[in-house]
Formats: structure tokens, sequence, C-alpha cells
């Protein structure tokens, strides 16, 4: 299998190497044709490394960072004083062609800036967005934009994730049409903000995509959508409000009577993986000219081994270039209607 | 029991009278010391009547109204066309003193509005929030505000729904010393929307209330907080979110094997009812001169009835003057600090 490079900014996130090295270090032993680049601080990487089996230190290559950008520093700030830090250097190594992809569950608003500082935003989106998958209860996933990388959207911005989104659900998803919705507090057309009724009225006139109108977040997991489209802030409190209630119910499950536990297997065994958080992690941060993936922050493990198998996937599928590609051609279409 | 009068408009929600005669009707019937001006088209209403026992209709009054206010229709231009409308003529009720609170579940911007016309805002309140409940899974439930009336909040807004959920907390849930929290996207100071940050700058000054940091959409159901606080748009979404997954879950439940339904209703009988949306409806748009109850447009007889009695409460515990009476206090309180 063609080999696939990553660069992983071990200090990003809760917990740090303590987490994401175990996790690099089961993905290196998985995947047989995976390379990363393993950016933090040389002192608290080594240690964590004496005990790995050395075949897969062949494949692992240590860069020494000077700082960690940490989630209580403002963006703006934290890029100012990015220089040799590790998110920044992961993202250089990308930048530079020698990682196909950046994976840090660091700041999701300095990572943003940083990838955009970096890597430019492609020629026909203005800001990109971070992109999520949800669980579709009926059938596979579905995508929701964004999900924090911008607090506030305006219409041009929800109309360019609106057309990201549908580029990836049928690039990635292989959803033929795929039925796309804005986040909203009601469904009639009058309801909501001036920005997403103004994006609904652009979006109604677009051939090149399905638009299916208004969705409330009691709509999630119904199925109902295949593309969910919202600024960053609400984006990231349905997504992270789904999470919790996921996690909620899940843990229920897994605490109570060990008959409850076995049926549970029994029967739900496929839903609940596939709606398990823990299982699902990575958001894609769709428009720009290079692979940047977000694992959340509070990931453990398996939840970063999840971001790391999402980073291949993106990789493998080449959906970088194919959303820009295709990204033209809808732009192009859509600003002929 | 002392009486309890309530004007509840009977033509809003999608469903209109075909769930609220009903619900009225099991209301009246349960409730002996509830008297209903039942407010909508005489023509549709009657018809819903004819079977209902007679000692039930002495105590409903009912009001004609000559339009409905449709949740298709902007709450600017509703509000102007909105004379003699049942929504209306429901609030006039309250304005005259012939009702203690008004129910509906019709449009909540142009309940927001039409309720701020007519009853005025609390001297300390710019805007009124609409406050709903959600399930805390430890202990009781919580308060959420804003959940839809206001669809952007700045800070000063922010910090006056907080002091409104403390009153309410602290008066209707009983809760000595309410925890509260802002909803955000990340729990560092410096995540989230300037408004939200300068929101919580100020609340951590004051020593009127218990002020307790950001708080995730995950963390919804971990008991953290007593008072969320947000704006309208997010608390929607978030509010929605979890109901839209608490009812996945509790179909998926019901529609499962028979052994798995009979364990749930043994292991789980109190604790789902406690977070059935359908069990939990009426959410009480806080900060005006007068009661006024929204019940979610979707509601079926079993949450209107849900909402009838939250509206029941309300008036019972004299929840609206209690708000009043202690919002100045803390107010003052907060205004020294």
């Amino acid at each position: 299998m063609t080999r696939v490079t990553l660069a992983v900014d071990a200090m990003g996130g809760d917990f740090g190497p303590h987490v994401t090295v175990p996790a690099v270090l089961q993905a290196l032993g998985t995947y047989p044709f995976l390379e990363i680049y393993l950016v933090g601080f040389l002192d608290t990487l080594q240690p964590l490394l004496v005990k790995a089996d050395s075949s897969l230190l062949t494949r692992l290559h240590c860069v020494n960072a000077e700082s960690v950008i940490t989630s209580d520093v403002k963006p703006s700030l934290a890029i100012r004083q990015s220089k040799n830090s590790s998110m920044r250097l992961a993202l250089e190594l990308v930048k530079e062609n020698k990682a196909q992809a950046c994976l840090s569950a660091g700041d999701t608003g300095t990572l943003m800036g940083l990838a955009l500082m970096l890597l430019k935003s492609l020629p026909q989106i203005r800001r990109p967005a971070l992109m999520g998958l949800l669980p579709n209860p009926s059938q596979g996933q579905m995508v929701i934009l964004d999900i924090g990388a911008n607090l506030d959207a305006d219409c041009e911005m929800l109309v360019q994730f609106a057309l990201m989104g549908h580029v990836v659900a049928e690039q990635m998803l292989g959803i033929a049409t795929p039925r796309i919705a804005l986040l909203n507090v009601g469904q009639e057309e009058s309801k909501g903000k001036e920005s997403i009724r103004q994006a609904a009225k652009i979006l109604r006139q677009q051939s090149a995509i399905r638009y299916t109108g208004f969705l409330e977040g009691s709509e999630l997991l119904t199925g109902r959508a295949d593309v969910v489209v919202c600024d960053g802030f609400s984006g990231n409190v349905a997504l992270k409000t789904l999470e919790g209630a996921i996690r909620f119910f899940l843990r229920r499950t897994e605490e109570s009577h060990s008959v409850w536990r076995r049926l549970t297997q029994t029967l739900f065994s496929r839903s609940t993986d596939k709606i398990d958080p823990d299982k699902h992690n990575g958001a894609f941060l769709l428009g720009l000219s290079g692979v940047v993936i977000k694992s959340h922050g509070a990931a453990n493990q398996q939840a970063f081994l999840a971001a790391i198998e999402q980073s291949i996937l993106t990789v493998q599928r080449q959906l970088s270039q194919r959303v820009a590609g295709q990204l033209a051609t809808v732009v192009a279409r859509s600003d002929k209607t």
C-alpha cells in the first residue's frame, strides 16, 4: 500500500503525549504503510518511547519543538508567539510537503489561524470551516460544518460552507446528491437570523446543490439531511451536546445490570458503535490547500487513534485535492445560477 | 385550593385546537381549582367541546379570535397584524388581570414581542428571556436561558439572564446557591465570543451569585451547573439537540425487544421519565411584568398538558412576583460589587 505520512502535534489536547504517543504507536503497529513525524518536546517524548517495539520506530521521526500552544491563550496572541511550537512545526511539515496531513488536538482557533497563514485557503473560499461527522442512524454518516473554526458566520460564509459540505458528502461519504440543510431555530422561512435567511435564499437558487431547508437541533438524529450548515459556535454546541447525550446513555448502559449490558451488546452493538463519540474523532479543516485534521481536546487514546485513522483516510482518498477540484466546478456552476 | 385562571391560545402550535382542546379538557378534569379562557375560532373550538363533560365546561370560557398568528410570518409583521389574534387576546387577558398566566404554542419571536409590548419588562431587565428546564440526571432539574426569545445576546443581556436564572433556580427549584455557567465552545477564559468573555468577567465579580465558568454542550447532562446562560440561538440549538437525542434513545428502547422494554421500565423508569421531553414542556418568558408560558410548537396532547401544569405551578408559586422582588435585591447587590 502507498505510504501515508502524517505530522502529529504530540503536545496538543488535554492529555498531550500521554494520549498521543500511545495512540501513534498503536497506529504504527496497525498500519505498516504509515509514517509519522511526531512533534513535541523530545525530553517528554523519548521516555514514552523506550519500551516501544524498535521495528515501529523506523517509521517514527521525532521533531523537537520549543514551545506548546496552550488553549488558555487567545488565538491572535498564540499565533504571534507560535514560532517553533509543536502545532506550527507540524503544519510546516505539510507546507514543506514532508507530510501529507497535520493532526492536532490543540486549540481550534489557533490551529485555524495558523493553518490559514501557512497553507492558505482555496481560491473560492474566504474562510475554511471545521467539518465534523455525525452518525446518521438510518445509514452511514452526515456532515456538519462549521463546528468551531468561525464563531460567527455571515451569509457568504454559510453559502461557501454549504458548497464545501456538498463536495465532501459526495466525495467522502459517496452520497450522490446530498441533502443540504441550514441549522436554525425553526423550519419556517421567516425564522432565525438574517444571515441564515439570506443564505437560504441564495442556496434555494443554486442548481448545483440540493438545498432542503432549515433543520432544528431536534432533527439531527433523524437522518433528514446529509449536510448540516451552521456558524462555528452553534455547530460546536450542537455537536458537543449530541456527544454528551450519547455518552450519557452509553455510560448508563455500561454501568447497569449485566443482563442489560448483554442485551445491549446483542441488540445495539452495531448502532452504539456507530454513535460512540470515542470511536468517531477527527474533524477536517475544510477549504485549505493542505490537509489539517483536528482531534477533540479531551480525546483519550482510542479517540486519538480514531483521529489518526481519519487522517489516513483523508489522505488516501485524496479528499483535499478532490474538494479543491470539485469545488471549482460547483462554484462555477453556482455562479451561473 | 385557590383558583388558578389561565388564558390559553388554542390556535398556536403545529396541531392547534386538536392538541390544545383535549389537553385543556384533561387539565380541567384533573385540577378542580383550574379555570381556563380558551382563545380561538369559536367555529373550530365548539365542535371539539360537544362531547366534553358539562361539569368541566362551567370552568371553561371560550373567547372568539378573528385571526391566528402563524409561524411563517416575521415577528415584526405579525405583531403589526396581531389585533384580535388568539395570541394577543390571550395576552390581553393577563394584562387586564382576568387571567394569571398566558400559555401559547405559537411563534416564539412574536410571543416575545407582543408580551413585551403589552405586559412590559421588569425595570431591571432590558430584554426578557425564554427559560427552559433541563433534566439534571443527578438531582432534579436545571435552568437554561435564553432558549429562543433573543437570537443574539450582548454582554449586558447575558449578565441579566444570569441574574434572572439565579433567582429562578433559587425560587423555583429551591437551590440555595445555584451554580451559574455560560455556554461556550471551550472552558478556558480565552475561548468564545467577545460578548461571552466580557459577561464572564462581570459575573466573576458579582458577589450576589455563584458563577462557575464556561460550560460546553457536552457537559449539559453532567449536572455541573444549575443555570446555563446563553444567547437564544445557541440555547435553542442545545435544548432541541438534547431533546432529539433523548427521543432517539427512548424511541429505540420502546421499539425494541419486550425483554429490553421490561428491563428499561424496571431499571430506568424514574430516570427516563425525568428526561422525556414529552413530559417536560412549558418555557417561562422571564423578565416580564406578567406570566407568559411558551409550549413548544410540536407538542402533542401530553406535552401540552405538561405546559398547562407548568403554567399552574408558576402561578401557584407566585414565581413572577418572586422573581421581580428578588431580582431587585440581586441587581442592587450586584451593582455594588
